[in-house]
C-alpha cells in the first residue's frame, strides 16, 4: 500500500530525489564509487559543494554580505553557536517565546550573556504568534522560531524591529520567498524542507561575525566555516548531496515563489475540511496556522475518537498523524514534498470518520 | 571499469552495506518510506539505534561503565569536545603529537586548561611513534591519535601510564581488537571504517564526566547525549544506519579478530612489495607502519617518476592512490573494506612500472 508521510521530521522528500540518491550510493555519476566513499576534496563532490552553495544563493537572492555554510549538529547546536558567535557577555539579546524550540534556544542563549524575552504565547500554550511588541534598540539581535513544529504555528509576517533578526527556519526553509536583508542569521537543520537529518544549513552577515570577545573552538567559529568553505574538516557528504539535489527540484518547480503557492493551496485544503468537518477543530490561532504542520484535535465532547481516528488514517496508509503530547490530538506535516494527493487521502479519512461517527 | 578505491576518507566500505544503503533510501525494511524520510522516534529507527549500541558493546566487549554515543561534527568536534568534558581550567592534559590531527587536538584543547605535550616526532615529520615517554600523574588524561592517516603511522602497544587516555581512533576503530579498559574516551568519525561521513562515535567512561566547573551547552555535554540515547535532538539518521551495517559485517566477518587478521595480511602484501621494488621506498618507520594507510615514496633519485606512477595507478583503476601533500609520493589507504584483490592490483601495477621504468 502506498504511504502518505505527514511525519513532523525527518519528512517526506521529493520521490525522485529519493530514486535520486539512491543511484548515487550505488554508482555517483559514472564514478565507479558510491557518494558514500568518495573524498570531500574530490572534483566529483567539490562540484556538489559549489552547486549546493550557488543554489542557496540564487534561489533566496543572496548578497555576497552573506556566508553560506553546512554544519552539522542540528538546529540544537545553532541554539547555543548563533549567542557564542553574536553575544558578547555583557551585551543583550532579545528573544520571542514562540514554543518548544525558542525555550530551548533561550536556555541555551543564557550561557553567553543577558537575555531578553520581548514577547511569548506560552501562557496560551504557544497557540498564536505574538504581535505588536518592542525590541530594545540595545538588543544585539531578535531570535524567533519562523514555523513551531509542535504547535502549528508560523510568522506571515515578519516583527517590526531595528536589530538584526537571527531565525531558526527548520521547518519552514525555502518553502516561501525570504526577505533575507532582514535577517542577520538564519539557521535550519535540514531533515525538513531539505534533506535527511545530519546537516544544517547557516546563511550568516558577515559583519556580524568577529566581534565577540570570547574565545570559539574552531569547529564553532562561523568564520573558520566560511574560508574554509564548510570544508575546514570532513563535512557531512551524502546530507548536503540529497539537500542539493532537493533545491534543484525546488528551482525546477517555480523557486520559492512556486513552493509558497503550491503548500499555500495545499494547506487550504486540509484546514478547510478542519473548519468545515464537525468532528475536528484546529488547535492554533486562524491567522498564526502554520502551511508546514496543521495541528488540530478531535472537537469538543468527542475526545474519546481520538484513538479511533488515528487507526482510520493507519488503516489508509497514513504516517505519523499523531500530535505531539504536548498539543495532543493530530498534526499533519505537509511540507514542500507533500502532495495535494496525500492530503487528499487524509481529507477523504476525514471525512468517512464524520460520516461513520457523526 | 572496476574501481580500486585507495581514498583516505570518506573511503571505502563493504559492497554488501552499499548496497544495503541504496536499498533503504528506496524503501527502509518494506516500510515503504526512504530511510531519510522516516522519523528518528519511529519503531523502525529505534530498532537501528539499539542495535547500533548492541554492535558496539559486543564488538568491543563494552562493559556499562562506560556510555556509547552518536555525535555528529567530526573527530575536530572532538578536539575541543573532549578537553570541555573532562579538563578543568586548573588542570592539566597530557597529550601526544604524532602528526597534523594530533597537533590540532592540542591547539584546541588550550582553551580549556593547561597542555603539556608529553612526546613529538614532528621533527622528524612525524615519521615515527615515539615511545617510553612518561606521563605525569597529575595529567587528567593522556591524549593520543591512534593512527596517522597522513604520515601512515600506528600505535602497536599503547604507552605505559596511569592516568586514563583519551584516544582519536578515527582512522583504525574497528580494524582491531582494543583494550577498551585502558581508555578514558575514545572517539571515531565514521568515515573511514565505519560508515559515510557525518557521524562520530563517542566512548566514554562514565565516571569521568560532570567534574568539570564551566558551565556546558546542552549539545557539548556527553551526560545529556548519553541519557538521550543520542537523541537528545534528531541524530545523524543515515549515517548511523550505515554505521550499524557495516558493525553486522565486522561481526560477520570475525569481529575485531577478523579485522585483525586480514588488515595484518593485506598490508602485508604491499609493504612487501614497497620494500622489495627497487622503484619505491616506505615512508614510516618499520615498527610502526600503519596497516590502515601505507605511505611510500619513489626511490631516491627516482623522484621525477612520482607524476609517471600516479598515471599508471590510474589507469589501472587505483583511485586517490595520491600521497597527502605534507609527505608527498603516494598513500594507500586499506581500510577494513578493501580486498586483497585491489591491493593485488595495486601491487601489480608497481611490479609493472619497475619492469617498465627500471
Amino acid at each position: 500500500m502506498k504511504k502518505h508521510n505527514f511525519s513532523a521530521g525527518p519528512a517526506i522528500l521529493p520521490a525522485g530525489v529519493l530514486e535520486e540518491a539512491a543511484q548515487a550510493v550505488r554508482d555517483f555519476n559514472g564514478t565507479g564509487l558510491s557518494i558514500l566513499e568518495i573524498s570531500h576534496r574530490s572534483a566529483a563532490f567539490t562540484a556538489v559543494m559549489e552547486e549546493a552553495e550557488a543554489l542557496v544563493r540564487e534561489l533566496l537572492s543572496l548578497s555576497d554580505d552573506y556566508g553560506v555554510i553546512w554544519l552539522s549538529g542540528g538546529a540544537s547546536t545553532q541554539f547555543f553557536m548563533a549567542p557564542m558567535n553574536l553575544l558578547n557577555d555583557d551585551k543583550m539579546a532579545a528573544y520571542a517565546d514562540t514554543g518548544s524550540w525558542s525555550a530551548k534556544a533561550i536556555k541555551e542563549a543564557k550561557n553567553f550573556g543577558a537575555v531578553e524575552v520581548v514577547a511569548s504565547s506560552k501562557a496560551q500554550n504557544y497557540s498564536f504568534i505574538p504581535k505588536g511588541y518592542e525590541t530594545p534598540s540595545s538588543a544585539q539581535y531578535l531570535h524567533l522560531t519562523s514555523n513551531n513544529t509542535i504547535f502549528g504555528t508560523q510568522y506571515h509576517n515578519w516583527p517590526e524591529t531595528n536589530v538584526p533578526i537571527v531565525a531558526d527556519m527548520s521547518s519552514d526553509m525555502f518553502s516561501r520567498p525570504i526577505d533575507v536583508e532582514r535577517f542577520g542569521l538564519i539557521y535550519a537543520g535540514a531533515q525538513k524542507n531539505l534533506g535527511p537529518a545530519g546537516v544544517t544549513l547557516v546563511i550568516v552577515r558577515k559583519d556580524l561575525l568577529g566581534r565577540v570577545s570570547r574565545k570559539l573552538p574552531s569547529m564553532l567559529d562561523y568564520r573558520i566555516h566560511i574560508e574554509n568553505g564548510s570544508t575546514y574538516n570532513t563535512p557531512p557528504v551524502f546530507p548536503i548531496y540529497v539537500s542539493m539535489l532537493t533545491m534543484r527540484w525546488v528551482k525546477a518547480n517555480g523557486g520559492l515563489k512556486g513552493m509558497a503557492r503550491h503548500n499555500e493551496s495545499k494547506a487550504k485544503i486540509l484546514y478547510d475540511e478542519i473548519d468545515a468537518n464537525p468532528m475536528f477543530a484546529g488547535v492554533a490561532a486562524k491567522e498564526d496556522r502554520s502551511l508546514m504542520n496543521a495541528t488540530f484535535v478531535m472537537a469538543p465532547g468527542k475526545e474519546d475518537l481520538t484513538q479511533a481516528f488515528l487507526a482510520a488514517t493507519k488503516e489508509a496508509g497514513c504516517v505519523d498523524v499523531k500530535g505531539h503530547r504536548s498539543v495532543g490530538g493530530f498534526r499533519a506535516s505537509i511540507y514542500n514534498a507533500m502532495t495535494p494527493e496525500s492530503i487528499g487521502v487524509l481529507v477523504a479519512v476525514m471525512q468517512e470518520f464524520a460520516q461513520k461517527q457523526g
